[in-house]
C-alpha cells in the first residue's frame, strides 16, 4: 500500500475529529484512497495541552516551519479557523507544492480569489468541503453532480446556531435570550454569539455557495445580512397563524445572470421542506433548471461530521494522484462576471408588526401609506386588546413587492402620529 | 472549444431531457467540461416517431452498428432501459473504448458486476448516477463525498410511485385503487404498475445503493421485498393514532460486516425527516460513523431531473479527460465480500393488526402466545365496536423483537379460533 504524510494546522474541534476519523476508519480509507494516511505533524499554540484523543510522540509542533519545510508532507489540513495566520501559512504550504484543505469559511469568503489563483498557479488542490454545512457535501454536490444546471435558487439553513435558538423559539415557546444561553450552554454557541446570531457566520457561506453555484467572484460586502436578534415570541406565534415558520436563510437568486444575495431571518411556509429542519440541524435547498428542486439535510457542525468533510477532502485529492502535479483544478468561481442587485431591488412578501394607540382610524391611514407605494396588502391581523405597551398590534402581511418601497413606506408610517412603533419587519419566502 | 462526440441509445423521456439539457445549458456545460458537446447519433426504433424536441437530419438511426462503429463517438448514453439488447450494446461499445452513462436500475442491479469489470477492463468509465432516484445525486454523494465514513443505515424512500400512492392515501384519505389510479393518470406509475407497487423498482435500487455503499456485490435475490398492495386505509389510520405515517422503505443496516437489506412498507414516526417527503418526491437517509445523520431529497424521476443526473455524469467523464484512457475506476462494488442476512434474523418492532371475534378472552390468548416468544408488547388497541366483517378490530405494537418470532408467532394466533383474521403485518422503524 502507498503512503502520504499530512499535517494538520490546528488540533481543535475540527482537528481532533479528523484524527478519530483516520483512526477508526483507517480501513476504509485505505480501500477507498489508494493510500494509507500518516499523520506527521500537527502544529498547535500549546504542545502540553491535555487533548481528547491520541496523538504519537513527537507529532505535535508549534513550529509552522516544521510543516512547510517537510518535503515528505504532501497535504496540508487547515483547521485553526481565522484569517492571519492561516492565511500566510496556506499560501507558503502551496508555494512548497502541497495540497490544501481547509474549514475556514471566514478567510475563503474574503480572500477565497488570491487563494484559488495561487493554487492554479502552483498545480495544486484547494479542498473546502467542511467550510459550509459541515458534514452536508454541498461544495461536492455543486461542483459534480449540478454541473448540468442553471442553478437558479438556493436556500440554505447554515448556521446551526440560529437554527437552534430559532427551533427552542418555536417549539418550546422560549424567549430568545433563553433559547441563546442554552444555545451557548450545550456548546453550539460561542461565548461572543456575535457571528452567528448577527448572520456573518451565514454571510461567508452564502458567499462560498454562491460563488461556485453561479461561477463568479463574490464580494462579501455585496451579500445583505440581518441577524435575528430582533426576532421575538410574538412574531414566531404570529407566523403560526400565517402557517409559517421563522428561519434563518441564506438566499440567492439568479436573474437571468443579476444575482440577488440575502441573509435574514425569514418567514416560510410551514409545510416547505426547510420548515421542518429542526435543532442544529443545517439543509441547502436548491432550484435547479433541470433538476428541480433538491435538498441536502445534515449536521452543519461538530467535531466529527466536520471532520467526515475533511477527510472526504483528503480522500478526493489522493484519488487524484497526489504524487503528480494535477492540470487541476480550474478557477471554479470565476467563469463568469456577474453584477450583485442592490438590496433595495429585491421583491418579495413582508410580515411588518407594528404598534399603534387605540384609535380605530390608525389602520386606515396605514394602508393609505401602502397604497400610495402601490404595495398590496394579503392580510391584517388587529386585536382588539392593548399589548403590554397600551398600544394594539397591527399585524400586515404584503403581496410582492420591493424592499426598497417597503423601506420607504414603513419610514412614514413610523411617522404616523397615531403609531407608538414599527416592530418588526420580516421577510417572507413562499418559494413560488 | 475542444468537441466531443456522444451518441444516446435510446431516445423517450430520459433521452429527451437529455437532449433539452444539453441544447438549453450548452454555456455551462461548455464551461464546466471544457468541451463542446455533439450529439452524433441517437439510436431509436422508430426514425417516423414524432418526437417532443428537436433533432438535427442524420442524428436518428435505427442500426446499433452506426455508433458502435464510429470511432469519433467517446461516450454512449444507454436510456433505451430492459436487460437486452441494453447489455449486450453496452458491452459492445466498452471493447471499441467507448465510455458509458446508463440510467438502468435494472440491468446493474442484476447485471452491474459484469459490467463493471468490463469497464474496468478497457479503461472506460461506467457511470450510473440516474439509475436510482432520477435527480438526487446519491451515487456521487456515496462515491466521492461519504469516503471518509462506515455507513451504518440507509433507508431510501427511492420509488416515487408508491410515495405518491401513499401521500394520498394519508393525506387525502384515497382508498389504495383509487391513488393508483390517480398516480397513473398523472404519467406516475406505469399501465402495468406491479414494478413500483410490489417493490421490484425499488429492490434494484437497494441493491445499487448498498453495492456502493457497503463495498460488496450484492445478489438482488437477498434483498427481501414486501410491496404495497396490502396496505390499506385502515393501516393508515392506525399509524397516526401511534404518531407514525407509513413509507414504502428501502432499508440497509451494516451489523459489523453482515448486511440486512430489505425493501417494504414501514411505519415511521412522524417527525422524522422522511415522514415529511411527500408525492412523488425521493429522500435517502443515511447514517454515517463519522457524518451522522444524513439526508438527500428531490426528484426521484421525470424527463429533465433524470437527464440531470445523466448529464452529470458526461461531464463527470469529459472532465476525466475522454481522450486519454484513464486508469481509472477501480470496482468500487467489489472490496469486501459481505454476508446477507435471512430476512428472518432482522430486528425490529412490528405493526400487527388482526380481527377477532367479539370475545372477551381473544385479547388475552393472543398476548399469551407472544409471551411464549418472548415477544413484548409496546401498545394495544382494541375498540368494542365490530367493524363490518362482524369482528373486532385489535392492533399491537411490538417492542423490539426478531421477524421470524413474529412469523411463528403470528401462525399461532391464525389457528386460534376466536381469530378471523390476521389483517396485516407492517414493521416499525424509529430510527433508534
Ligand atoms: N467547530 C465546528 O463544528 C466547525 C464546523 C465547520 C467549520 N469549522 C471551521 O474549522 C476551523 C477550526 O474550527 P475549530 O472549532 O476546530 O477551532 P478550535 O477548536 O478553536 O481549534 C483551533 C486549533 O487551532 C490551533 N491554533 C489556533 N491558532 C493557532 C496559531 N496561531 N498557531 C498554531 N495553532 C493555532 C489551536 O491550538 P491550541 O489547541 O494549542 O490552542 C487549536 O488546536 C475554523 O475555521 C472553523 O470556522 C468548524
Ligand atoms: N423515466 C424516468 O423518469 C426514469 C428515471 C430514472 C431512470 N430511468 C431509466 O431510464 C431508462 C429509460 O427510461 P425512459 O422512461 O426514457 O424509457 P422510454 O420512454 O420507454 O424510452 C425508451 C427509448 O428507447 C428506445 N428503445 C427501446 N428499445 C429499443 C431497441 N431495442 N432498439 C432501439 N431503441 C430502443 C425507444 O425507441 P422509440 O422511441 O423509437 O420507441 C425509446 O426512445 C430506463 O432504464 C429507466 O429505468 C427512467
Amino acid at each position: 500500500m502507498k503512503k502520504v504524510r499530512i499535517a494538520l494546522l490546528g488540533l481543535g474541534n475540527v482537528g481532533i475529529g479528523v484524527c478519530i476519523i483516520l483512526y477508526s476508519n483507517r480501513k476504509e480509507i485505505m480501500k477507498r484512497s489508494g493510500y494509507e494516511v500518516e499523520i506527521a505533524k500537527i502544529l498547535v499554540r500549546d504542545k502540553n495541552k491535555d487533548r481528547d484523543v491520541y496523538i504519537p510522540d513527537g507529532v505535535l509542533t508549534t513550529d509552522f516551519n516544521d510543516i512547510l519545510n517537510d518535503d515528505s508532507i504532501k497535504v496540508v489540513v487547515e483547521v485553526m479557523g481565522g484569517i492571519q495566520p492561516s492565511k500566510d501559512y496556506i499560501l507558503k504550504c502551496m508555494d512548497k507544492k502541497k495540497h490544501i484543505v481547509t474549514a475556514n469559511k471566514m478567510l475563503l469568503a474574503t480572500n477565497g480569489d488570491e487563494l484559488f489563483q495561487k493554487a492554479e498557479s502552483n498545480g495544486v488542490m484547494l479542498q473546502y468541503e467542511a467550510s459550509v454545512a459541515g458534514g452536508i457535501p454541498i461544495i461536492n454536490g455543486i461542483e459534480e453532480s449540478l454541473t448540468a444546471n442553471k442553478i437558479k435558487e438556493l436556500y440554505g439553513i447554515v448556521n446551526g446556531t440560529t437554527n437552534y435558538i430559532l427551533t427552542k423559539m418555536q417549539l418550546d415557546k422560549m424567549d430568545f435570550d433563553t433559547a441563546l444561553k442554552q444555545a451557548q450552554e450545550k456548546g453550539y454557541a460561542e461565548a461572543d454569539p456575535t457571528s452567528d446570531i448577527e448572520g456573518f457566520d451565514a454571510q461567508y457561506k452564502l458567499a462560498i455557495l454562491s460563488s461556485l453555484a453561479f461561477g463568479t467572484k463574490i464580494n462579501i460586502d455585496n451579500v445583505y445580512r440581518e441577524g435575528i436578534t430582533k426576532i421575538s415570541s410574538i412574531d414566531i406565534k404570529y407566523a403560526k397563524k400565517f402557517n409559517m415558520v421563522v428561519k434563518m436563510l441564506a438566499i440567492a437568486k439568479d436573474h437571468f445572470g443579476r444575482l440577488e444575495l440575502r441573509v435574514h431571518p425569514t418567514m416560510i411556509p410551514n409545510d416547505h421542506p426547510l420548515a421542518n429542519v429542526y435543532d442544529s440541524f443545517n439543509a441547502i435547498f436548491i432550484k435547479g433548471n433541470a433538476v428541480g428542486d433538491l435538498m441536502f439535510y445534515g449536521r452543519g457542525a461538530g467535531s466529527l461530521p466536520t471532520g467526515s468533510a475533511v477527510v472526504s477532502d483528503i480522500i478526493a485529492i489522493l484519488r487524484k494522484n497526489v504524487d503528480s502535479q494535477s492540470s487541476l483544478p480550474a478557477l471554479k468561481n470565476n467563469l463568469w462576471d456577474r453584477k450583485i442587485d442592490d438590496i433595495g431591488k429585491s421583491k418579495g412578501k413582508f410580515y411588518i408588526r407594528i404598534t399603534v394607540e387605540d384609535q380605530s382610524g390608525a389602520l386606515g391611514k396605514i394602508t393609505t401609506i401602502f397604497g400610495k407605494y402601490s404595495i398590496s396588502i394579503r392580510s391584517v391581523i388587529q386585536k382588539g386588546e392593548k399589548n403590554s405597551k397600551g398600544g394594539v398590534n397591527i399585524v400586515l402581511i404584503t403581496h410582492n413587492t420591493c424592499k426598497e418601497k417597503i423601506d420607504c413606506a414603513v419610514k412614514e408610517i413610523n411617522n404616523l402620529e397615531s403609531v407608538i412603533a414599527i416592530n418588526n419587519i420580516i421577510r417572507i419566502e413562499d418559494f413560488k
